[in-house]
């Protein structure tokens, strides 16, 4: 869908009408790097809320807790810790994510039921509550206050990610605005991952959900950096209303714009969270056409770009292709070996069941580039899906072995 | 079970009687290393054969072949090469695997419908059969062969895999000899894994292929070295009956010890892949205990040692145990977090839902070993499982980022 949505430089969460954010350097890993690693968003008015959540079995207590809080569709602020996920954390971890959940309801001047609790970081360790108390203390939430955010609930990432879209429609200009964090540990189903999206929309409960569902499976459940997911990841929606207009449901026609500002936003963070991936060098985009069924077209996009070998040899500038139809071949979608055809940066390597001739010293010099496009035909159906991900690399080996040291 | 089985210090896929192998060098990869890729094993007489198959879509012409040809149950000869897979390689492939087939047949003076096809090393590439056709002539089947088979069939493998034990059974003895090949794209299903199985056992056709099944799931099947499979992977069992006594069909009295023979060279071919991981410093012995079937088990126990995310931090020397719980959530298998339990290298660090403290110093000193064992209670049931793996390391992504340079 084309729609006429203007890119905001610099937006963040807060670019969107009704919402504050601060951020502060609590010491929860640390106390002397300064970091920041405690963040609060509040909303001026309740929002109309939705989330999607990780797959683990073992969902964290802060998840749990922002579970019972989002059943009712509402939500006005979001507590966020890095450096401690407080997850598989037993009693305690329970007790001190409705702590958290107290302290920024105290500190936003809302109610408990409405605050989200989010945390990331190590697994396993209790969160430093002293630290979180005093930390809440110097929060102070403003309208600029979106990038303190984003920097805030940053792990390994080597750089905050952060988007907002404006588009128009009846004469109001509505705005969306989203961060994510999240660098290792990241598969198709909310890894250790933390999206928050709002809008100054008016948007309606009821359509919400399928909205941040949508958006969410096109784009952030695309990507995977190393195939782990996490017990504490979710991407949340928060709509304030406070552009103005009329409340946006279903059938109305404002719908079809949110939806691809949207899609936008999270597409952009996706890519962002991709090329930021640990250790990472370059993006990677696969892209699958000809597929039976949009969910195999997104099953043989993941699992190309989610393939380590693969990964390995586009660090490499290896143009071991045969790697990408090995992938194609185990992820279980319906293809047509004799219908098959590849392209890796737009080099057509393989067609019609047989490998063709390439230059593979150009090939080779084009996979130099930070950005390398896969693009697979199944040979079977319409159906076609996008995946992101990034390179395998030394780097990410370091980074992974040495994280809790 | 226990079974009185006797190691044989060197064994190989000869030391069974009936069975003859021999190996050269015939410049597959390249004309100037002189590293043995081509051999061949060939049986006195036709031995009653199984197989089980990699389960990718895109399966290999030799392997398309071998399939055929082994659909009456019977084999005489294999014929094997490293260096390259010959898989999507289209018509031509195909040709190609059927000539080494009949070039195989009139050397060895079997029926070309008794040869086993298998080709391993980096996919999409034509076989050069003209390297073939000169190297079939420089072989010499012996009965002490067997070494020069397992390093014929190695690719990127730093040290051969083979083992044998003998049992006995009614003043019989019988031998089982293993031989296998495999370091990186290895996982679950018959990943880029080639492993051949002897016995000079004369054993019923109806039993083999539940024999083997058996044996290969809970032993090359519970292996994982990255996740990927390949389209060119088998496991093969050949009986040639050479040690003679009565046939050993269902209900016979040693099927038992035969299958603890099988098990037992399976298992060691199993940790020695495992071992021998590419760029592996460490092997990975992950246990699951308490699950609620032996599917969960090994769902479990294969996704503990498959998790990257663990594998970089064993390499490490990281005690970050949330990682083990973390993929044992997102594996699918039923758990109850208040009933986990968790020990690595026999340290508990995980109990009833909440951590235990530890000595991290002395853990870390402990990871540091060879060997690492992780043990997992999973609190639902009494099923069990083990799987294998190993480290991930800089040096794995070095090897997969070089491969076709």
């Amino acid at each position: 869908m084309e729609a006429p949505l203007i890119d905001v430089p610099d937006g963040t969460i807060t670019t969107p009408r009704g919402f504050l954010a601060g951020a502060t350097a609590a010491g929860i890993r640390d106390d002397v790097s300064g970091k920041l690693d405690l963040a609060l968003l509040v909303a001026e008015e309740r929002c109309a809320a939705a989330a999607v959540y990780t797959t683990n079995r073992f969902q964290g207590p802060p998840l749990r807790l922002t579970k019972r809080h989002l059943a009712d569709g509402k939500a006005q602020a979001i507590i966020v810790n890095a450096g401690c996920a407080n997850s598989l954390t037993g009693e305690q971890g329970v007790r001190d994510a409705q702590e958290m959940a107290e302290l920024a309801a105290a500190k936003a001047g809302v109610a408990v039921e409405d605050v989200v609790v989010a945390s990331t970081g190590v697994t396993g360790w209790l969160i430093p509550m002293d630290r979180i108390r005093a930390g809440v203390g110097h929060l102070i939430p403003t309208e600029d206050g979106g990038d303190g955010f984003a920097h805030a609930i940053m792990t390994t990432d080597t750089v905050a990610k952060q988007a907002a879209v404006r588009f128009q429609h009846d004469g109001v200009t509505y705005t969306v605005g989203g961060v994510a964090k999240g660098s290792g540990m990241i598969h198709v189903n909310m890894a250790t991952m933390l999206a928050f999206l709002t809008t100054d929309a008016p948007v309606d409960s009821a359509v919400l959900s399928a909205l941040l569902r949508e958006t969410v499976d096109a784009s952030l459940n695309m990507l995977t950096i190393d195939g782990d997911t996490s017990t504490n990841d979710m991407a949340l929606l928060l709509a304030s209303g406070a552009a103005g207009g009329e409340t946006i449901g279903e059938g109305h026609p404002a719908l079809p714009l949110l939806g691809a500002a949207l899609g936008n936003v999270a597409t952009t963070l996706t890519r962002k969270l991709a090329r930021d991936g640990e250790g990472a060098s370059k993006l990677l985009e696969v892209r699958v056409d000809g597929a039976a069924s949009v969910e195999d077209a997104r099953k043989a996009a993941k699992a190309v770009a989610g393939s380590i070998l693969l990964k390995a040899a586009v660090f490499g500038n290896d143009p071991n292709w045969g790697r990408v139809l090995d992938a194609v071949g185990y992820c279980g979608a319906e293809a047509r070996e004799e219908r098959l055809a590849l392209s890796m940066q737009e080099v057509e390597v393989y067609r019609d069941g047989a490998p063709l001739p390439f230059d593979e010293d150009a090939l080779r010099q084009a996979l130099a580039h930070s950005e390398v496009r896969i693009r697979v035909e199944l040979g079977v159906g319409e159906a076609t899906a996008t995946a992101w991900g990034c390179d395998l690399t030394p780097e990410y080996v370091r980074i992974n072995s040495e994280y809790t040291t």
